[in-house]
Formats: structure tokens, sequence, C-alpha cells
């Protein structure tokens, strides 16, 4: 295996973080971690991670530094609060956030990093926890072209090589995670309104599911959601309430450019609506429950 | 090449219809064909078929008879109007009506047809153009079983054989479409609302859509008609007035059935004002040119 002489941090060591993170180190990589929670922390020490008190500790020590926290405010946090970050960040280092947030704190954030003579990249996934422990992640990027070049080994840890897409400037790849999310979310939605209408009326979605994979139709979602609205299967892999969040920075997002995104917008409150209704920790495959019950489409109920 | 004893009849001989029936004469088969207009007529009599002056002419010496128009009313037209097929149909007879249609129309023939002691199957397809010419469309079966394993070997001739599936009772194969045409319609209004959001963003939608093609958002969809928005090309392909068609077809039965679909409403409501821009005679993958200006995605304008 390589080994590198620079140090990693890595900072959120969650359902995603904590297998990106044992990749790096897999990939021969010194890493320096922190977490809100003990356990991951100590599984990654076991693992050959030294672990870190706080964001700042990651930072003082590390030439690129990896977040993966669930949320906008939550990166602002791990940067810009105390013992963030920025308060011990070395000039010429790369942060890489790897969270799906908004784009537009992103500009904001990248500039902050800047003023210490750093970069930051955004570099938002694709894949779920799957993807995250097979290393076959999806990245989407944005920032400066030379710093992206400079860390793509390490991002090659936790990614598939041919799927790590550099998109733009600072706040693409949380862009192209926007368009990631409303793309998936449109063929979910659909693919939910079909099941239901066709269960409605006593055709089988199954057989159904089978005809239009062979066709037109055919997506990732009609393959892998579809066969989870059929067996009724929503423990996550991906939480509602995270796929809401994403939603939400997509709607506030084309709001501020005036682009009208309508079937998003239905989609967000058919997600709101499974919220409601007790679904925040299902998986969003569940987004057709609040369409056509919450016991499965395949179960004739 | 095998020979049959069967005379197929073919009524419809348009941009899907013509392909569908020369491969049915490579297959072997012998044709009876009639149309509206006679240019594809005298092609297919070049080819090899019988020309019928009325689809009573065709049904009168046919055991097989296919129909392939545009919508609901052509379909009642050709069985149950003047000179049509229910007036000369023979007892033992299958009728293979492949259009798109209702499928309440289609169990009201499919009585229709009973009554002359036939059986009457629906056969929509999903594939287009290029799956009617290469014989490689998707087939999506409604109706007797046994009647629909007796025809195969004629829908073989037209379909890949893995993608002819039995849905199930009559008109099971409409809904299946429905469906089929309500998943695409997803996806591409999806599809096109991320483009949009990147374009007016200035993030380059080819970036994107290669991105989006390595993750759970990949889908036949992105693939092909994302290409077309990237370079704004917009030949049918498959018309949005016959899309609409489809959508008004899927709205109607859904709300028969009171369920609900919102975001193949917000769909239907995109495509009208892709109808009211001029646009019925453009491929449907143009619906995105609603929400980023006709001159395509990619064009920076």
């Amino acid at each position: 295996m390589p080994q590198t002489a620079q140090v990693v941090g890595f900072i959120g060591l969650g359902v995603m973080g904590k297998p990106m993170a044992q990749n790096l180190i897999k990939g021969g990589h010194s890493l320096r971690v922190h977490s809100r929670s003990r356990g991951p922390v100590d599984e990654l020490v076991a693992a050959g991670a030294t672990a870190a008190d706080s964001p700042a500790d990651v930072a003082r020590h590390a030439s690129i530094v990896i977040t993966m926290v669930p949320d906008t405010p939550d990166v602002e946090l791990v940067l810009a609060g105390p013992d963030g970050v920025l308060s011990t960040l070395r000039s010429g280092s790369v942060v890489i956030d790897m969270s799906s947030i908004s784009p537009v704190a992103t500009r904001r954030l990248s500039s902050m990093v800047a003023s210490k003579g750093a970069t930051m990249l955004d570099a938002p996934v694709s894949g779920g926890e799957i993807g995250a422990k097979s290393g076959s992640l999806s990245i989407m990027v944005g920032g400066d072209e030379a710093a992206f070049a400079r860390v793509r080994p390490v991002l090659a840890c936790m990614g598939n090589p041919e799927r790590i897409i550099y998109i733009g400037e600072s706040g693409a790849g949380q862009i192209c995670k926007i368009c990631n999310q409303m793309a998936i979310g449109g063929a979910l939605v659909s693919v939910s309104e079909a099941f239901a209408l066709a269960r409605k009326v006593g055709v089988d979605p199954a057989r159904v599911r089978q005809a239009l994979l062979g066709g037109f139709a055919a997506s990732r979602v009609l393959e892998v959601h579809g066969e989870r609205m059929l067996t009724g299967n929503y423990v996550p892999g991906f939480r509602t309430k995270l796929y809401q969040k994403d939603l939400r920075i997509a709607n506030e997002f084309a709001s501020t450019h005036a682009v009208a995104i309508p079937a998003t917008a239905v989609m967000t409150q058919l997600v709101n609506a499974l919220m409601a209704a007790g679904g925040a920790e299902l998986d969003y495959a569940a987004l057709g429950t609040v369409l056509f019950g919450m016991s499965g489409v395949g179960d004739g109920s």
C-alpha cells in the first residue's frame, strides 16, 4: 500500500464518514479524526488513526482536512465555530467539504478559508452508505482546479476514479449535488405514482417494473427503489429527513436564482407529507407510501 | 425464414406501424395491410404485402389483426366504425391493439371483440421509431394469456423477446404503458429542472450530466434526452403532441380511480406549456425548454 507523508484530517464519522475514513486508512493515509460521538473515533483509532480533541486539533496537524457532517450549520460550526478548523488551519492546506450543503454557504466558507491562505473544495458525494463502504462513491467537485488535481488521489480512496468529476468553481459541486437529488426525486416520485396507480387498479407493480426496466423508463431508481417499494423495505439507506434537507437547499437555491422547479416543489411536499406521517427515519424510497399506504405497494392491502 | 400459413392483418402504417409491419414480413408472415395514406401501403406491397381497401377487408382474410393508430378514437373507428374490423372479424381470430390508448376503452372494445367469438389483446409498445425499425420494442400485454401465448411469435418479430411482458387481464398492457409514460416523464421533468438550474447559475449541464450518469440519478432519460437537451436537438423521435395524449390518458385514468399523481399533473402542465409555445411537433425531450428557453440548455444564450 502507498504511504504518504501528509496527514489527512477527517471530521464527522457518521454513517457515511466512518467508512470513508476507513477507506483512507486502507489507502495508506495517516489520519487524524474527530467526531461528536466517541464510538466511531475509537473504531478508527483501533484501525490506526489518531484521535483529535476538536476540529482545531485536526487542522493543526493536517495538510488536508475533510469534513463530512449532516447540514450547512454543522459545516459552519466545524469550520468557523469555537475550536473550529479556521482557528488553526495552516496556510497551503486544502479543506474538502464532502457534506451536502448550501452552495451559497459553501462560497462564503470558501472565502474564509482563502483568507487563511488555504483552499476549500466542495466535494459532495452520491452513492450512499453502500458506496461509502465499497469506496465507489461519485464525487462532484467545485473549487480551485489545481487544488482538486492535488487531492484527487485522496478522493480516489473513497470514490470510483471514473466518477470523480470536476464541475466548476466554488459551489459547483454542491450545485451538481442539488441537480443529482432533483433528478433522483423526479424518478422516485413518478415511479411511486405509477406503482400507486397500478396497485389501485389491480395490476401487479412487479410486472410493471419488469416491463419498464427494459425500455426508456429504465433508471437506477426504478431498479433499486422500485424493488424497495415492492417489498416495503424502507430500512435506510438514505434517511428521508436528510433528503428533505437536500430538497430544502434545492428549493432555496432555485428561488434565489428565480428558476422554476415545479416538479421538485411537488416532490418536496410529498416528502413533507411522509415526514408528517412519521417517516423521517425511513429510507426516502418510502416517498410513495403517502400515495399508496405505509405497508408497501406489493402487499395487496 | 420461417413461413406461416396464417395471414396477419396490419392496420396503421405510420411512423411506428410501417417498420413494425416490415419486420413481420421479414419474419416470414403473409401480411394484409391498410392505412389512411397510400404511400406506406405501396411500400409494404412492394415488400410482399397485400393491400386491403378497409379494416373490414383486412379482418376478412386474417386470423391475427394488428392495429397501430394514434389515439383512442382512431382504434374505435378502425374496429367499430363503418367497414371496421368488427364487421368481418372471424371467430377465433386475435385482435392485437398495439396503439397507446385508454384502458377503459380497451376493455369496452375487448368485450365487443369477444362478442364476435374472437379475442382482443392490448399490446402497447415502448422504444420509439428506433425500436420499431430494429424490432427491439418493449411490448406490454394485457388480455387472455392463452391468446398471448399463441401470438407471441408474431410479437417477437417486432419486439425484443425478453421485453415482451404479459402484465395481466384486458387493459393491463395499457395501464403498464401509462406507468411507463409517467416514469419517463418524472425523470424528464426533473432532469430539465436540474439543467435549467445549473445553466442559470453558470454550471455546465454537460458536466452535471456526466457526474449524474455515474450515480443513483442514472437513467435512460438522462442519457438520451439529457444529451438532446445539451445540443438542443428536438427533431422527433416522439412528438410532444403524442406524449400529451398519453398524459391525458394517465390523468383521466388516475382521476377515475382516485389515485393522486401530483408530479404527473405538474409535468402535464409543462407539456401543455410547451404545446402553447409551439412545440407540439418537437420531440418531448423539449419539455425543459419552457424552463430554460427554446434554444437549448447548452448554448449559453
